[in-house]
């Protein structure tokens, strides 16, 4: 294990009252972008990276993170290393989706200006969370909740502390993994009910959502000419997803998940969203791992919970696309 | 029990080619309606009515299957009893949508010419599949499904011999007894697993077409203007169908859930249909009785069993509103 | 199918106060000698034999139960076939213990003189319950509760007409087809769990009785010495019946199950019993199909269930060997 | 939280190779025998106390165990407080069987010279076993397993490195929470499940073994006798115990459940034992948290698992006895 050794910030100048995440990711295609999205943009105050393994085993998906903040020469946001298996389920990577590295389709560049933290992810979020302000961190999951959850129930007392958990996960009409659930939760369906079942607000972003998020060749091709380098890299990673939700999922198009979570923070206006009770199936059978979100009657605005349904697909591209210039951008002016 | 009397058919006249159906029902508001589409509807060759508890306790709704036969002035159409409870879940009525009668709203006629037929509904269907051409007779099931599963299970042969199953049941999207389970299904989730699970043709008819089948009071008033003192009859009953799905469902108008069943039966083309593969969750716990379709990639024109989602609205409302006129017309010349 | 063609009855002359009871067997080794017992004493008097699926498929343990009445020379007692398979798990025969035919070991007597009955088990059953005095029928299961839950669904008022149920299956401490299962229990949980919450009386004789009716050499033996031709012919199905328990199930000499129920309604000392809640776990999964009897602290004599724990070893075999020894001096009479 | 601040070992002298051991515990009343039993005989080497919610909530039953080891005046080793509730099920604590503070019937001394330290129970046993050697360190869990699962999840390293663990909880064929789940594993089915399945060598001394752990008054007699102020203690705790479990389990004598894992440790003929395959039932319903333990056919050598099932009375006292005597022998030099 590599010690810390953070350079100064290469990051984005944050607005004032940029939102402090914590980005909990099992790196492949879409998480990259999500990555690639919270250090380009000005409003999200990336505190670090925590990893977990999900589409692809956890040393992999490590190996990824960094090798995404190396691309963007952002070498001051710490990465540490999480679960590396559900609590019950054993784990069943998504070769299929993201290849045999979780990330194929690029050469990844060697993260050696990324090390990787000593201390184990569950205990840094515990440490920061807790030594942070009340209310005022996000925990955005992009992967399987075991992290998350482990936290929960090794520090009960972040659950009041954090100000929001925004997690890709679940759907309401929407499924992959099997006909009524979502690959992330289907993978620690137990992690994920816990999560969805504590005291904290919840703001579940699902397939309903995250299918729309298309990665259309013209939206492909705008990012590749106004993105240079970092452009290229996320163009790359593109082509490869592309042509495995091709073969595997039915889909023209690659649905772009993970970004989701970061673009609703930075806009809320992204997608609509309706507050109402959710849960998890974690019994083993037909409904393993569905969130079951109740969708009768009226939102309920008392709820904790949230979920949502829909995306403004121009904005959501636009989001992306900016925080891509603006990376490249900054890492032109560093060469 | 009484003894079969049946007078000569006052049915409608069958046109060639009519289907033979079984109608196993638990005659609340809908299954009233889809009662009297069976019988008004030259199309239709009803050969029973059998009755299973579910909308209201089996006595109530055995009564209400032979008062709206007597309504309709259809004394020929044998009635059976069937099972007065799910195969393993107690029996949970729906008294707040159907009222305590199961047909709260109108004042039913005496079903004094139509008997309540000896015999177990579950032996008679038997028989008459047994009895009948091989692929000639359609069950159709608008209630909870142990009759029919029932008789699959006594006499496994009726499988092979029956020419499809329609039934009024589950959702895709939609739910309504719990966020994810529709009414019939939720019942008896143990009967619809072993009906969803034989080797037979199943068309779902659930609620993503069955909560289009909205009765608007424009329908209603052109129903009692046209349809004389049958029509009159139907307009009562959704004058308290419409109050009950006000106060417990969020809806302004009330779905007219079963005659979906015979509509489609009469005109495929007044719902969209997919065929994929439908399963349901009978274990205890947050999902119980959901039916899981497999609506991810293309449809499957080898499965099967079909689901239905949409509803041509006016072509339903039309093909209703027939039935009652005709059959008001044939009342109206035997009085 | 044939018909019914029933000889003067040639069991035994029955005693005053002879309990009658309705046999639902699936037969094998040890309900052949259930079936034995059952016409040899005159205790007893059996009203019909049905079957169901288990041990072998249906219409195998018909043939079998049909052709031990014949090699019991006894040709007044009905035989009615049941379910082919569980209500909603698949039938998994036990062939490794009943070999191909479910009798393996001996040349089974044709059983033309046992004809097979019309009607279905399950509605006879109904039929006799119905048409008895109340209180006077025992239904003695030593297959799969198929029948007898079909029956109670079909039928709920036989209920509260039965005398009792009688039954063996399941086990408090001892199990065997998994580590908490017993065979006709697990084949049927469903069954089971419908059986054992009805509000009968039921005692549940389970392998804690049963392990101990051990076929030893010295019993057989005597078996064979004193019970002629029949002696011989059970004698030859115990050969069988050790070497399968000895290849599959670890036991020296094989438990003969099925005798043990009507061995306790001959002479209730027979078992010690213990009154006391028992339910069946049907959800898939560990303990699916296992019997749960909460042994804990004192037994409660208001509990319409009871177990069984002990074997009178000397007193079961007395009874065992007087039947065969009667059944084989009648048949030499009739000879 | 107060700081370590270890005086000098007033542990007995340890023999050589006296098994080092984490003992992991919810304090009731026969966790403190089991307290005082690791700190009284000198085979064990207690490296530290670990405390979970289980009994009592954790604030209660880490005072608990910081207040029998003042009363031991055993101020060298180290007490981690751990998880405050289960992985996924509700805290259930046990307040009818230890009273309101986890350990009534005595008044507890002030733990003020064992100080609770800082850090979490799960990363203390996760530290210590990392920097320990290889197969030297044995896991002693007397309460639910949440600390235990949350270890081997946060580093699985750990299981290959422990020596074994060592639990009482489950039973083969005794229960008490319900019938047929004893309250540790009951408590939190999921971390046991988890526990059992890890690839480590597993100890479960369950209800049948520890209820016969029976604490019969000659035998509280004589540790009073002979025990001095420490043997007034366990006598204390012990009148309680016996009145709770008279009232609430049926039992005129209180089984002394926890010691048995220490007594086995100490002299493994103190219990039979059987190498099989044990699993946990972690599913709602009826049988949540149940041991399965496969009794079918011989025992497996080969097994991870093994469960204990007898007693030996006259030694299980004998050495409790002996390390209740010690202690207060210790006691009284140095006071």
């Amino acid at each position: 294990m590599e010690t810390a050794n953070l350079s100064p910030s290469q990051k984005q100048a944050l607005e004032p009252g940029a939102e402090k995440i914590i980005l909990d990711c099992d790196t492949g295609h879409d998480d990259a972008v999500a990555i690639l999205l919270a250090v380009g943009n000005p409003k999200i105050d990336l505190l670090g990276v925590t990893t977990i393994g999900g589409n692809a085993e956890l040393e992999k998906v490590t190996y990824n993170s960094r090798a995404v903040l190396q691309e963007a020469q952002v070498f001051d946001v710490p990465v540490h290393k999480g679960c590396s298996r559900p609590l019950l389920t054993p784990l069943r990577p998504a070769a299929e989706v993201h290849g045999e590295t979780g990330l194929d389709g690029v050469e990844l560049p060697d993260p050696k200006d990324v090390p990787l933290q000593e201390g184990h992810a569950v205990n840094w979020i515990i440490d920061t969370i807790m030594n942070s302000d009340p209310k005022t961190i996000t925990l955005v999951a992009t992967g399987p909740l075991t992290n998350i959850a482990m936290a929960a129930r090794l520090e009960p007392a972040i659950v009041e502390r954090v100000k929001r958990v925004v997690l890709m996960g679940g759907g309401v009409y929407e499924a992959n993994s099997t006909p009524v659930a979502e690959f992330n939760i289907w993978t620690d369906p137990d992690a994920a009910k816990i999560v969805f079942e504590l005291p904290w607000d919840v703001t579940m972003i699902g397939l309903d959502t995250t299918h729309q998020a298309l990665c259309l060749p013209e939206i492909q091709q705008r990012i590749e000419e106004n993105g240079g380098e970092v452009g290229q890299f996320m163009s790359g990673l593109m082509d490869f997803f592309r042509l495995a939700y091709q073969e595997n999922q039915d889909f023209q198009n690659p649905p772009v998940h993970d970004p989701c979570t970061i673009a609703y923070i930075i806009d809320p206006s992204v997608v609509k969203t309706r507050r109402c009770a959710v849960d998890v199936e974690n019994q083993p059978g037909l409904t393993f791992g569905e969130t079951v979100a109740d969708m009768r009657g009226p939102a309920d605005p008392t709820s904790r919970t949230q979920v949502t349904l829909d995306l403004d697909f121009e904005k959501f591209w636009d989001i992306v696309e900016d925080a891509i210039v603006r990376i490249n951008e900054k890492k032109q002016e560093s060469a």
